[in-house]
């Protein structure tokens, strides 16, 4: 008889490092409890997801607007209080490797290698103008239909 | 046989802009797929549905600040991110009528006409100074007890 | 036959005092609907779990900085939005007290009078380097995978 896996979903909204680094650790977790896990990349969440090096595509001028303003992948997120212009992630990222706790981009390599869905909200990008070669490699697209499926099926969803 | 609806339902706590589109398009999702959807109004949150006039209600000093430091409905609300003293939601607002995507208003008419229930919380109209008479009309009234009686029954459940 | 009792968590992840208002308001009104409920605090949550007194408790040097950085106690923290250098929480415990409501040192107590569950996440106490004495009594301490054990079994879970 095969075995039913239970499903978890997380809707990841926010851009910032310490609720990104949050919403790994209970996806990782999920994972590692065999649960299908699915983040779903929506708002500034999206930002987590954006490669590190300026791509070349061609956008209007409200896109290239966003494009600049916002983080430039798991690396440049700002904290969601005591950011203090940048020395608040300096210092969570310090006390994450003291700790020899992983790091966003490092919880994000274990997620896709424990097979945790990486879902980028396909809306959000037209809106930002955000195209899919600036958003890393291995990641699906869709819509909030999508989401809808998996979290009507699952059995603890959160919306961070 | 009568077929069990699906039940869903999202606490919308915040007063950002971004934040409650992004309530009411999992809402409006949610009721296209034939969910009963709640959509239960608290805090800040509450500010989204306040009436675009100023309304000549008796009040308190305190509620008088609160009512005058609070944004008035859907088209008034700043922000979680990139505000810039008004020039974000613009830029949102902007974005989201170029991609011909809904508004806020218009997310909340939809969602109206969908049949989501959109109820407000009680108690933060009392501690706010909140009366019936400057939300929106078409919602309900209620406290915690009915949003749990109502999230005990659903699949998907959010706090925004 | 022995009745099962329906299961609820909510992760406590911000700092924020109306956040944390809400999330003991949706617990004490899940624990008096009979529910199990589990609280779980983690990051900035935690703060609403330390001690009003300063302790004497050897720290790293950037432990010692986000010690004195975070808000000590339930009585402390700031709000979410307005909180204007401390006005804000100033207005929102003076409205509470104006209608009769608990203050959340009194929902806290509450929830401990009601068997909610709160849990105290040891992975971010490493991090942030507070130690078991620096928080409250009658509280309990576990990692992310007694969460999601909690999670799996429940009929609501809020990220707030």
């Amino acid at each position: 008889m095969a075995e039913i896996k239970e499903k978890s979903t997380i809707v990841l909204f926010s851009g910032d490092l310490d609720k990104a680094i949050a919403a790994f650790i209970i996806a990782n977790g999920a994972a590692a409890y065999d649960h299908e896990v699915t983040l779903f990349f929506t708002f500034w969440g999206l930002n987590a997801l954006r490669k590190d090096e300026k791509l070349m595509v061609k956008k209007g001028w409200l896109e290239s607007m966003f494009a600049k303003m916002m983080p430039r992948g798991a690396d440049k997120l700002g904290l969601s209080r005591m950011n203090f212009g940048g020395m608040g992630p300096k210092m969570i990222k310090h006390v994450l490797k003291k700790h020899n706790a992983l790091s966003l981009p490092q919880l994000i390599e274990l997620a896709q290698e424990q097979g945790v869905k990486l879902v980028a909200c396909t809306m959000t990008m037209d809106l930002l103008g955000l195209q899919q070669e600036e958003l890393m490699d291995g990641i699906e697209y869709a819509g909030v239909a999508a989401y809808l499926g998996d979290a009507a099926d699952a059995k603890v969803n959160l919306f961070i």
